[in-house]
């Protein structure tokens, strides 16, 4: 079958692998009917050392059951399932907040760091499929496949975000960075009942598709001056919540200045250090810092509803679609800031 | 009056200094009953560089109202008093966790840093009377003094991290650091209903006072092997809930490696560094980290009636009484660790 690996960094191949099959019991064959690009696929693909063998990529992905394991239950062949970005034993719960057992998922999908494959490619195994596959009640070609697609991993990640923010009625939001995540970070914000949400972002297509999802404000300044407007925009006081979408030292600082005293910061852009800054001001100010990799199949079942009825449309954070051999320039695009998302159909 | 002032690292001093007394109409004039050296007065026992004027110390105290302002209403002349370590003005809440308005206070007693002096003393001019202080309905020689005075800062803070890291019923606490915060923060934690609280600590005296406060287990590892120890004691999970009451970046790094994934961190230990170590850990565990500065005006309603019932006992943290003259000794003696906590009877 044909399949993304990653060489290094900016070496992106469309080749022939050996077919993905069933390995466990457990596992599901999922022929991908669509993948994605995501911003964190663009962390290897501007600093990966160079890797022999490859690394199949893609951690996205809606597919149709081709075959399962003998100890598969809730599926059949012929089901459409939305694939999480990480699989997990389905007799633990993966994240309910605030629940006594936040079990750590099996592992991640594209990562390398396991036998398991990627999603942008003809087709992937999934581990564990009962605890990780969700079967979807709509065709392969449904018209709702882009917002579907996003419960993958971004719409889900956007919603932690919020969830780990304390986001609620009547709060008051700041979204940094305009990213995929975070559009759908506004998106989850809105839906949670924020009053004003506030995007920190500087790219034109990005911000104008944010204030279509409700953005009630724009801040494209950065660092002192990003806090200095937020300020202003608040009488003062800095956001409730704030939700970091980019994880850099300098945006995770920015996140932390712009929370008021007692907010919360909900961290779901891949932190690109091994510290959090501005300790002291997180700790006068009493602001917590929560958050991580999002539990997104646990979202799954709250969002799906409101995207199978139109409430919500996170599709729309893909704005190119390609072709298996449309990805390298898929990377491209996204990487230069041309593309925000890209939909992968196999 | 006589009072405590500190010119340099070590260097304390009981000297005599013009009276304390009313500036504006909304203070308060204290005599002071009961005043104690904190664990923070020891960062600047060790670090502070020389200050020709020198800075007036202490920041908890109980006392009696000597006179009022013209504007001050829920007080009298004669009235016994607990006094928080931060003033602040009554028409905002200090820090009703989770509400909209948490306002910084107006600012800190016994920091050198305004025209407000340190407790430590005969009197203390107190700002903002009728948001700081609170009226307590006993006399001034109480057998529950060494008790109400922790309502000043060490129970309160103990509550506060116990507060932000979420303890409730049935979990799992860690508490990091043996001093006096960190012995009401088992309290706190038995308070609200801990299961297991383990204590991280390597002196004697004060883990056999952990142990009569409920602390179920003793780590008196440090580091790495702190953390293997913890994780034995929990099926290898980690806890849900980690008081942090010691402040530096190894403290704290421990504190969120024994978290367990999706658990929290209550940070009440003033941080030593610019940044929180241990980002990944955090993130990838979706572990919480909060805390800060506690909000014990707003605690000491909640806290009262289980003082003046007994069912808290946290004035046994004191193992010292001293005079004003006995003060630079009990400084010493706190930093070397020859006594828990001292109360100073001026």
């Amino acid at each position: 079958m044909r399949a993304t690996l990653m060489y290094s960094a900016g070496d992106v191949r469309i080749e022939n692998v050996p077919d993905a099959r069933l390995i466990e019991p457990t596992d599901a064959l999922v022929k991908v009917t669509r993948a994605a690009i995501c911003g964190s696929d663009l962390w290897p693909y501007n600093a990966m050392e160079h890797d022999e063998t490859g690394r199949g990529m893609g951690h996205e992905a809606i597919g149709v059951v081709e075959a399962i394991g003998a100890d598969v239950r809730t599926m059949n062949v012929g089901d459409v399932v939305v694939m999480p970005f990480a699989y997990s034993d389905g007799s633990c719960a993966f994240w309910p907040r605030g629940a006594p057992h936040f079990v750590r998922p099996g592992g991640f999908f594209g990562t390398g760091m396991s036998d398991v494959g990627g999603a942008q490619a003809e087709a992937v195994r999934v581990p564990q499929a009962d605890g990780t596959l969700v079967v979807l009640p709509v065709g392969e070609d449904d018209a709702l496949m882009p917002s579907l697609l996003t419960l993958s991993d971004v719409m889900g990640t956007g919603h932690h975000a919020a969830v780990a923010a304390n986001v609620g009625p009547g709060k008051t939001v700041a979204v940094v960075g305009d990213g995929a995540v975070g559009l759908c970070a506004v998106i989850a914000a809105r839906r949670l009942g924020a009053e004003q949400i506030i995007i920190l972002g500087r790219h034109a297509d990005r911000i104008a598709l944010a204030r279509e999802f409700d953005a009630t404000d724009v801040v494209s300044e950065r660092g002192e001056e990003a806090v200095e407007r937020v300020r202003e925009l608040t009488g003062s006081f800095g956001v409730h919540s704030v939700l970091e979408c980019v994880g850099h030292g300098q945006s995770t600082e920015t996140a932390i200045s712009i929370a008021r005293p007692g907010g919360a910061v909900g961290r779901v852009g891949v932190p690109q250090e091994e510290s959090i800054p501005a300790s002291q001001p997180a700790f006068f100010n009493n602001v917590t810092v929560s958050g991580g990799p999002a539990p997104v199949r646990a979202y799954i079942e709250e969002l799906l509803p409101d995207v199978l009825e139109g409430r919500i449309e996170p599709g729309r954070v893909f704005d190119r679609v390609v072709g298996l051999d449309g990805v390298p320039d898929g990377y491209r695009a996204m990487n230069e800031r041309k593309a925000i998302k890209v939909m992968v159909q196999p």
